[in-house]
């Protein structure tokens, strides 16, 4: 090996991963996953999951109850990734509520709706499983203990046609990881390895994936530029799965240095919603070993995100279930509307990049009334205050003043769309005829945030099959004991995903890898 | 090896790659590229590059140049891939015609010109060195021998803010590849393999890229669904490379499999601009060996193709240089213009798709007159006459009569556009102030294209840094021995290429790769 080739990673690669090898040291390091001759398997299980959001625990749920022994690997200390601190919103076409209120949905709308945000390049193929599944998916979750406020009319999320979103009783995503983990935790086959790392695959001579490569005691370190490749920390294990590895490792809106390759605009400093694990390492490592990259440079900036607060936070269910819904979003420069608050994320993160590119503290302003809220969300609101992400006002005049925005066309932008509301057609083409006359109350109190994309989701990754199965690039065909789920695939949402379809994405492949496997 | 999990790509790997290997049938072979102590070289050379394109040919005239052995491998029995039948158009910002003539040019308008059609995501530092070294780019390839009409003002493509687009003497990029060609092969230490195929990359347990596997004597055969996949012909060769590896395998617009991952919407059957051998499996491979997949899935449609010819054809040049440029392109269904002509290519195809999704056979014709041809196009008009990719007709009844148009609305269209041309001012943008009054002749003949999106660049591949250097997803820093340049990298161009820019990047990043190795 030739020395001055060795950087930092290199020394990582070859030193820390020693202890569980044979005759690693000699092997082709950089570009080969590790093979199963030249490993000793710490442990052995049947199926090994990597992550422990949404697609993880549905993976290993199902799987364990179909009696394998399952071994769920998570790097962070806390369990769930970005499914725990997600708004608990599941998009599932042919609800029950539908149904209750009169709805019509069917899978070709919901197909539609998704191709229509995604621009027309979304994988029909997966778009159409989920489509017939994500029903079952939300029954499985229920049998794992997760709970849904259920009865009324389902919520309506930007770029859906119709009210198909139900959330959970807490109204987070933790709602349905905190019963999942406890239900995966009680079943005997299967267990989580906190601040476990999955470092790499293991092959056998035929190209299966019969393992991984791991380190436990990792601490993961959000000050790190980039803690996939600096983190040097953890002991090397190596797990053996006998019937194959499920990858659901999430996305990487937290990964400065891929998100940045496919969109150079993303400053290093930008904040995400995302938790600062979601970062792209895993799914790097399937790329390596033959998985086709795909769509990879679509990343979902969150348009209704707030600058006032770190991470994901509250401003997104405020607005989203709020503000952009019966309110309005204005440009502060002028007081005017700039877009539909409930078209395509892509569309609404566009126009406000537009103004941010203009002028970069001109953060768009979000105003409506109390009534304006979901009553799901009416909770929230003094939370939203108590953070400041939210600010009350008793006028237009005070809300005008303290965000510095011209009175009059303000006044004019909200009479505007209150006028439209009772008329049922909305310039920006938003869908008020079915806001049954509710309008901003020119009474006040008046509420507002502000808001700013933060990336949320990224769209693009590996490919796989209906089944979950990763397809190679070296075969087009699945590569043996590899599923994948969830935020790591690439493929279903297209150019952009709609709101609450992240849970959907994320438990029917889940659940399905778990079947298959 | 488990047999079952053999396809007959693995068969393929399996048997045919055995000549070359001592101990090959034991190792990692579907997802990992073999490494150097497992091979036995057949032959020896500083660089290897491979691809016989703008890039490959750029890079290896510079290499030869300095003194190093230089293999290039062809897999096509033709030299020169999609760059011999390219349009020979060569955006150089600030060339000596524009000062000639006038035109105020820079590397900042070159590069927001850039970033403008490419919606924002380009690498900027790779823009950067184009803009800078496309003129030293653009000597090189004279000093090989490439001629160029010049003197009269450049050219002015599609979504440059100026004309600055220098055209071979011929107008083909065989005007560029054919002398190219000579000057390597007559230089000492250079040769050309045709009909030899890349298969992988070798690699030192260091990482290193120190040689390729490659089949010798194959046949590509456009006839399989995937060539990369399913071609089992030639003779297997292990070559090595002292000094490092060019990858200028070109973009994968041909490619039926990998193309379609990325946008579903283009049918398996869909013509391309491109030459069949233009496919994704030696970039995919570089992503094996950890280069990062970047921006994969933006395809540009040339929007000026031909549905009435196969491949590239004259038809864009016709278009391009001619009935886009001072003519108009009509919806068949109505008779009306529906874009800017001269917009950047990813907005143009999208109108096009946009009409051809809703009525498939419904392609939208262009028609202008004599005089709305470019000077150096002229020769091409009978022949585009005699392919029946162009049509002539006496009166704008007649064409509308032919090609299916309400004739009312049509005349009105051409009335309306001539005015704007005279005012200065185009209903969609169109830059006619610069037109000087020049319109479509009423008098006629006019003549007509029909027109229709077809596959022709690939925006995605590798990631390179400004010494053209792939960038390695396991250490952010480079895979020594391995550099990259042309349509097979990915960034520079973001989301869609500029029309004549093609030219530019591959001469630019060969010829620095050559500098490099």
């Amino acid at each position: 090996m030739k020395k001055e080739a060795l950087s930092r990673r290199d020394a990582l690669k070859f030193g820390a991963l020693g202890a569980g090898l044979a005759v690693f040291g000699a092997s082709n390091a950089f570009a080969a996953a590790p093979l199963e001759k030249d490993v000793k398997f710490d442990e052995e299980y049947d199926v090994i999951v990597i992550g422990t959001g949404f697609a993880g625990l549905a993976a290993a749920a199902k799987a364990a109850q179909r009696g394998n022994t399952v071994l769920i690997v998570e790097k962070m200390g806390r369990i769930g990734g970005n499914s725990a601190i997600n708004g608990g919103a599941f998009a599932v076409p042919n609800n029950p509520d539908q149904k209750k209120h009169g709805i019509e949905d069917s899978a070709e709308r919901f197909i539609a709706d998704s191709l229509k945000a995604g621009l027309g390049i979304n994988h029909v193929e997966l778009l159409e499983v989920i489509a017939a599944r994500a029903i079952d998916a939300f029954e499985f979750s229920r049998e794992c203990g997760a709970e849904y406020k259920l009865g009324d009319k389902p919520s309506w999320f930007g770029g859906h046609s119709v009210p198909r979103t139900l959330v959970t009783s807490d109204m987070t995503g933790a709602g349905i990881i905190k019963p999942m983990t406890e239900f995966v935790e009680k079943l005997p086959r299967c267990k989580i390895y906190r601040r476990t790392k999955f470092d790499d695959f293991v092959l056998d001579a035929g190209g299966r994936v019969v393992g991984i490569m791991a380190r436990t005691n990792y601490r993961f370190d959000s000050k790190l530029f980039s803690d996939d490749l600096e983190n040097t920390t953890g002991e090397k294990k190596v797990y053996k799965a006998k019937k194959g590895v499920v990858l659901a490792s999430g996305g990487f809106s937290a990964d400065r240095i891929y998100r940045k390759l496919q969109n150079p605009q993303i400053p290093d400093n930008s904040d995400t919603t995302n938790h600062a694990g979601a970062t792209a390492g895993a799914m790097l490592k399937a790329f390596q070993i033959g998985a086709f990259p795909v769509q990879v440079d679509w990343i979902q900036e969150g348009p209704w995100a707030s600058p006032d607060e770190r991470g994901f936070g509250v401003g997104p269910q405020l607005n989203q279930q709020g503000l952009f819904k019966y309110g309005i979003v204005v440009d502060v420069r002028n007081g005017k509307r700039f877009m539909n608050e409930l078209a395509d994320r892509k569309t609404r993160a566009d126009a406000q990049y537009k103004i941010l590119k203009e002028a970069p503290e001109a953060f768009p302003v979000a105003l409506g009334t109390y009534n304006t809220f979901d009553k799901q969300i009416l909770p929230l609101v003094e939370k939203g205050l108590a953070t400041g992400v939210m600010k009350k006002y008793n006028t237009l005049d005070e809300l005008a003043a303290d965000r510095k925005i011209p009175v009059a066309a303000l006044k004019e932008s909200v009479a505007k769309f209150n006028e439209g509301v009772k008329k049922g057609v909305d310039e920006f083409g938003k869908p008020v005829a079915s806001f049954n006359g509710e309008c901003i109350d020119m009474k006040g109190p008046f509420y507002s945030t502000r808001t700013a994309p933060k990336p949320h989701h990224t769209m693009g990754g590996v490919k796989i099959n209906t089944k979950a199965q990763v397809i190679s690039a070296l075969t087009n065909k699945p590569i043996p004991g590899l599923f994948a789920a969830g935020e790591v695939t690439g493929g279903t949402h297209g150019a952009s995903r709609l709101g609450s379809c992240a849970v959907t994405d994320c438990l029917t492949f889940g659940m399905i890898a778990g079947e298959n496997i």
